[in-house]
């Protein structure tokens, strides 16, 4: 264990269906992979699953440790990039892991970022009906997002996550240290889904994240881990009470409707973290246009996020036409409309009508025409 | 409602970590589907989910109810046959859903028998990450075996099932009618379940099954109705108890062991029905032989089967090196070994050293030789 003798660990358990699973926050707890897989998800075999990147930073020595501790393990690795996350790969995957010969008595280990825990989850939740799971998240999205929750998948064409399935990890591994071979830019898009849990649910938190935006961007591990081991309790808050997204489960998607649009309507060409940071934005000056959120939350939301470099609407990326578009197409669409998360003020969603709602299509043409419009280019105002 | 009047439809009850759901047996539940829809799995959409066979005789029809009942639904067909079982037949069926639009708040109607159940319900299972299904069994073996249970899934070149998923259904709609239009070689390979029902619970069920014969491969509709309802019965109180295998469901693998490498040995030319017949004739031999199983459960156990044409081992089909070799490779081995459910008796399982078990290498080696060998061929036994 890393730094002067025993930092500590903190524990969060998560509720699920399938049984309540504990995520371990703490520096070191990749180093001790052996110990914590023989305790949390005792198994005959193991595959590890990272990306090529993941594998030669921390795959590699993973399986060699866990070998040199007596146990079976076999690293599976797939380019990286969201690219891989396909039903393709996970064929190609599942289909060495059958080669391999790992049977029910096998566990998997998704070593790695929100690509690997998403598609090596939908492997787990699959392979011969289901395996033991456990979530190593290496990258900052992965560690305070898509590694809790049970959620797995892929893209195919028609859209992102739309194959996959709720699987359950056994546990959570989530050490902050692995963060400091982040590049800035991908702890940026990790921390847009940390500063949307401030916005939904802690007021307090979010305004810590804003004041501590330096250390975070540059990779302080003690500060990384708080917010880690915050957005956690948040996420597990929320998904213990509603795992499958029937009813609260929903707030986790502020941002998330007009900011998937938003990814789509840019062909993925910016990243997740940028999209939704716009997102959040958008619905939050949404919120103030339709009276539902405090005035002046849209200013607070843009200030943070522009600490870390997020929250700018990607004017001349996208048109508001094709926005628009990939609005009707919403996963989480109901009857062909899309719903929105709408904030009562940071910290507080706003929730009289659900935990989600539709609104009227007028206020959302007007936003976007506000936003990304060319009438707004053709009166002369920066574009 | 077919007959005079009200016929009975009978319920039962299953038990699942997803909540649980109701098996309904009786004529005409098929014709008063929309209905049954809309009080089981209400929802915006039904996709109909059917082969080409299955959709002309009766997905067309149950399409045209629904809409005619002011419902939205679509019937996706496929081509039939095992083939047909696949992961690239999963993607094709899911990118047309999407492609037509159905969002979560659609359900899924897997309308056919055991390959579209599984097929089918993987579908529901991984669509938007799992949306209602509906079971409405049109063979005999979807109806007394594969429909009860939430197990889906579909076939890779390593094996059958070895891709897959739990989804509880949130209604089985067994309708006996549907059964009359079956080939009488079909009725046999799922009433081979049946007696496996009777076989390892139920020693008066497995008489009557033998009693009944004549009538159930008549196609009787009355005999089917009884033996469907008890086989559904058997099957629900072990699935309730133990809906992920880790315990009492082994037992429905009683003949599956040697049956299914049967079945790869003869690359699947012999029916699912007929190679766990003569699985279940050579794992009582087995049983037999270890000092486990009754002596003359074999003889009980073949008599009953030969009444349905089944129970014959496919001597010349297979080769007990290719059956040795499959038996290494079969999904439910536990440290490479393949595990076994043995008979006390007929409908008794013996369980001291729990649910299924292994056996010694030889007994198995001695077996196959006896019932496939080159050696009994030589000594001029018949072949």
């Amino acid at each position: 264990v890393s730094d002067a003798g025993d930092p500590s660990v903190s524990s969060v358990l998560v509720g699920s269906g399938a049984g309540a699973y504990p995520v371990l926050v703490g520096e070191g707890l990749v180093a001790h992979l052996p110990d914590l897989l023989r305790e949390y998800a005792p198994a005959h075999r193991y595959a590890v699953v990272s990306d090529d990147n993941v594998a030669a930073l921390y795959g590699e020595d993973a399986v060699d440790r866990c070998r040199r501790d007596g146990m079976t393990a076999d690293l599976f690795s797939f380019p990286h990039g969201e690219a891989s996350k396909t039903r393709e790969q996970w064929s190609i995957l599942t289909d060495r892991m059958l080669a391999a010969g790992l049977g029910r008595d096998a566990a998997m280990v998704a070593l790695g970022g929100g690509v690997t825990g998403d598609l090596a989850g939908f492997v787990a939740a699959t392979y011969l009906r289901g395996i033991p799971l456990v979530q190593v998240p290496t990258s900052m999205v992965a560690m305070v997002d898509a590694s809790v929750g049970g959620k797995t998948g892929v893209d195919v064409r028609a859209g992102k996550n739309l194959v996959g399935a709720f699987h359950a990890p056994r546990v959570v591994l989530a050490d902050p240290e692995t963060t400091r071979t982040l590049p800035l830019e991908e702890r940026a898009q990790g921390l847009a889904e940390a500063v949307k849990h401030g916005a939904i649910l802690d007021d307090a938190y979010f305004d810590r994240l804003g004041e501590e935006a330096g250390p975070l961007m540059e990779g302080d591990v003690p500060a990384t881990r708080s917010a880690v081991l915050r957005s956690v309790q948040i996420k597990a808050r929320v998904v213990s009470e509603d795992e499958r997204e029937s009813g609260l489960r929903q707030i986790l998607n502020f941002g998330h409707t007009l900011g998937h649009a938003i990814e789509a309507a840019a062909s993925w060409s910016i990243g997740h973290g940028s999209a939704v940071a716009a997102g959040m934005v958008l619905e939050a000056r949404l919120g103030e246009a339709l009276g539902v959120t405090e005035a002046g939350t849209a200013r607070r939301v843009t200030d943070t996020l522009t600490r870390f470099g997020l929250g700018t609407v990607p004017r001349g990326v996208v048109d508001e036409a094709a926005v628009l578009g990939f609005l009707g197409a919403d996963k989480k669409a109901r009857r062909g409309q899309p719903r929105y998360v709408l904030l009562e003020r940071v910290g507080a969603v706003e929730s009289t009508r659900g935990w989600s709602r539709d609104v009227p299509h007028a206020a959302v043409v007007a936003l976007l025409a506000e936003a990304f419009g060319a009438e707004t280019a053709a009166d002369g105002v920066t574009t």
